[in-house]
């Protein structure tokens, strides 16, 4: 395993799809070149945002294939293997090295209750398996479980793991990891809210769903705080705050959550013109006419449209 | 889809492993007939307690191929389709049904929040792709959400489900199911601790994991509240309650429920010289010598071993 | 502290109040005189059903004089004296002893985060200050707390506790309790909905919300599983799931469960001429005419109202 | 009421007792004179750190008394009012006003689910009955309620709420209030471990916990942010995130974890010679010697012990 120390703007794709639920290879490449010319420091497919889990393991191959294509080596290219087990995640893996990504991202296992004791032998199974760095996404809301952050530690100073994705939302425990992590041991956050904060207190980049909407904007707000312009930072952050309400224009009684945030974010590149369909994977329930409309007048708002 | 209607005593059979991790097909094919001689009414493969999420496509098929040659057509067999998603549970559905099971149980989707209108697409999509009937498995920790009565009852009415497997652990659900449902719609609990009761209100039958360990004494259970005698029901179950102890045996301060409770039933297994290797699957800390022993005398205490 | 073993129906009496939210004495002592008609084995003031929590300590003076005077040694009274912490509800065990209970009933305590061998000091020192028996209230949806059945058999065994009220909803716990509890040791359930079954395994009686309405249904069904007619239990088990659908007809969207659900049991004894007045204790919303009228005919449907 | 907008560091000051778990007096002063000394904007008594839902009327009493008389008027004392229902919270609300505090805490109701329409009306009402600003409380983990921050917006802009402790450790939420807050509404944090962050984004102070061991070290983060000097905030952070590390001393296993954090609390302020006796709340387990030598070790540590 080659060493890979991350840092800035790393959108998690999301996987554009056509009308009949297929990826959507020409929009994925225009979503990569989008992304590219926003200036970001790397990708991350198959993600939650990338509704990897959504995806049969032939449309995640294609999802792959493309990226890596795309991307050509400018930047680096992480791939989620989000599974329920370590052998399944392990498959995902051996699939992802194939195709050539530059690092690999896993969650704890899901389904079955784990303990921290077999969490950390997964992530050392899945290291060995693996010819790329490995990183730990710590994502409890879907898991069901918290990633210790001993655990994380102690896999980090043995070199399993090479960082961490925390998408948990807790900003002491991310505090903790920048604290006490080992050299070279990169921190990421998933947060698209208090990115300014965490800049500010030492985590390496972001992971910003919010980032495929808006990708030049992470990277003014990356910049502006490495440059310690912390008012500038606020101000970028506090614009993305709003831009990020695109996530409750549609109507939650009739739809899941995931459904309304990947939705938006899917609408709204739609509205863009990088993709060419705003559906998201079934089963989830898609926008209408009207929520895509509203999410227009935001992206609008944000001067990301003309009115 | 032609129609199944369940009733009795249908285990949730465990997924024997060689000490490599491989399906150890020999004793798959022992515990079937162990089963079959207990006088089990049907069995169910590639569930929670057949570690179904934790097994690789290939494991998969070889599961459903032991056991559909096994079983020879003597019962039902209903296969576990358990996965993230529609599209990636549907991949299982169509290779279950190319084996030739007799029924498919899936959960709703989960990773992703879902929205009880996006589990009503999830099951009829499914049911469409599916040869045989379809059921629906309700197992809120592990899936973190429960089936809403309501959905499975219009499901129900629709035809899209044959019917349930509950194990939400909330009897009050059940019981309106049982009040509620539709002709011919099978409601199974999943308990192992309250099979009496629910018998008695109206369930048709019992997938109980403990039932691996000591098929005859669930099928002595079901009997006897077939046949009024809830005195001699209530005596079996308060003997299998004290059986069930053998899930707390294994020390939780170092592995995670699951692998204490799998762990357990497949020590006993081992022990009764059904299985030939108690592992559960990895990343599952295993059961120690000691932790074995302990079993041991929970199986001579409920008589099922020599002492 | 003399013994007191329960068993039958212990109604958790609503308490009635005035418009400008006072306790209304002449209904709750017309309450007292209906469960009284009915049959009940006793009567439960101040528990959850009773909004214990929303009085001030007057109030709760009030309805336990009143309560105390008006059944007059005919059945038990038990009395809630649930609050935060040891010392709040020593209190309220000195103020209920005072009066004349037979019995006081106390949870866990709650806000603060508790172990098991604190939730222990806390029952031994009520128990200390209390000259009449103490009950545990196991009611983990609002304490926060799931009481561990080793905890309360262990508080049984040494005298602190004389029995337990289970409104876990967790059969399989209830179920454990019944087994393993010591001699003298009351187990009731606080279901509505399972009483049957509950009653079929072993526990003593019950302590149903909805026996404000239908003290008369409780007790027959009740006299059912004495008697060994399980098929009559079970009928008056299913008409009472039927009435329990009144805390249904209220909108959730613009109250809380716990105000659609004494709010419909209140409106019923409204309709019913037993209280003067539906309203419950601030800041509930109240139910409107037509939420009333709704359940006006659930009850006409039970038999229990002209239509 | 007068208006009340807080700025700096307000801490939440721990209730000392002596070793008969009374309230002690002596103890309680010269805490008060080690907050005034250490630089404090404020002091809040009867919070969650101030153990005030384990103290009795007259324990409270005693508390606001003692602590009103101290200040002096030096600056402002807010009172938490938290109780489990309007009735009840108004009773305390009442009871603070006469003794002279100025501003008043209240959470919402607990222990009954409750509605964001009925919290609205429970801080209407305790408003009304205040002559002192009220504070709402927003603390999820023990109420079980997540204040919705469109309900403190509202209740801000018709001057019910003067402002909002926040801990619920929900940044995202935080910096939303921020946000949209109407002029004069006051934003405090308490988190102890986020507070150069959270006043980057805009909050007007903190409330910490851990404040009462060491007000000084909060004040100098207070005061670097404010003079923009965000490297030495970010230094004084970390070596409080550090010296936070006393609430892990305790043994989890056998108390909880309030008492562990508050036991840390209150170890640290006798060994610093504050209070005279380091005992938590009954029921409470209190700290052993070697867990209060254990905490002077990392007072040492953090400088404020000599070794």
């Amino acid at each position: 395993m080659t060493a890979l120390h991350l840092s800035g703007v790393v959108p998690p794709l999301v996987t554009p799809l056509t009308s009949s639920y297929d990826v959507d290879v020409a929009s994925l490449a225009r979503l990569v070149g989008y992304q590219l010319a926003g200036g970001v420091a790397g990708v991350f497919v198959l993600g939650t945002s990338g509704e990897g889990t959504f995806l049969t393991d032939e449309q995640r191959q294609v999802v792959l294939e493309t990226v890596v294509g795309e991307v050509a080596g400018q930047v680096p290219v992480l791939a989620g293997v989000i599974d329920t087990s370590t052998a399944r995640s392990g498959a995902h893996v051996v699939a992802a090295c194939k195709v050539g990504v530059d690092g690999v991202v896993a969650t704890a296992p899901f389904y079955a209750a784990t303990h921290p004791a077999e969490i950390s032998r997964h992530f050392e199974r899945l290291a060995s398996a693996a010819e790329v760095p490995l990183f730990a996404y710590d994502i409890p809301a879907r898991v069901g479980t918290k990633l210790p952050a001993s655990v994380l530690l102690d896999l980090g100073e043995r070199g399993v793991l090479a960082g961490v994705k925390d998408s948990s939302g807790d900003e002491t425990s991310l505090r903790r990891l920048v604290l006490d992590r080992p050299a070279g041991f990169t921190v990421m956050t998933g947060s698209e809210l208090t990115v300014d904060s965490a800049l500010s207190f030492g985590v390496d980049g972001v992971v910003p769903g919010l980032g495929n909407v808006d990708p030049a904007g992470y990277v003014r707000l990356f910049d502006a705080v490495a440059a310690g312009g912390l008012a500038v930072a606020r101000s970028e952050q506090d614009r993305l705050f709003r831009l990020f309400e695109i996530i409750e224009v549609a109507d939650r009684s009739r739809m899941g959550a995931s459904s309304a945030a990947l939705g938006a974010f899917k609408a709204a590149l739609y509205l863009l013109g990088v993709i060419g369909c705003p559906l998201t994977a079934y089963p989830s329930i898609p926008l209408n006419d009207d929520e895509i409309a509203g999410i227009g007048s935001l992206l609008t708002r944000a001067g990301l449209l003309a009115g």
